[in-house]
């Protein structure tokens, strides 16, 4: 069955503590490859049926309404993945 | 600077209630087209400088040992994004 993929991120702006928390972790193990890291979230939607460009608009509609804060966080990918 | 975007999702044979809460949710909200949303996490590793293949070698094995718990966690992507 076909899975669209929403990704969601904070925003660029704002500060974010899990990341910042990893940077660390980095930093203590020594790895030094990195300037930042940022964590967001990804949504699987399995679709029941056929991916459509209805069905794609209405995942956007969601991604923005119900799956993100868009105070904090912004949607930056909405995907079919198979 | 380049991005490497690592994707972790709970392992599917596992509960995934953050999921499971979005499926209620769309339920309620009369959204139907999907039969399953399951949630995971997206990190963004801004590098400083350029990617090797050595550095992508180590974001594999950063991404098993420190991103993600092998016990309920599996890492389903890792790419450069730009």
């Amino acid at each position: 069955m076909p899975t669209i993929v929403v990704d969601v991120m904070p925003k660029p702006e704002l500060l974010d503590p899990q990341g910042k928390a990893v940077t660390g972790a980095f930093a203590r193990l020594g790895v030094t490859s990195f300037s930042e890291v940022r964590i967001g979230k990804r949504f699987e939607l399995t679709v029941d049926g056929e991916v459509t460009d209805e069905l794609l608009a209405e995942v956007r509609t969601l991604a923005a309404d119900v799956l993100s804060n868009s105070v904090i966080e912004d949607v930056v990918g909405v995907e079919v993945a198979e």
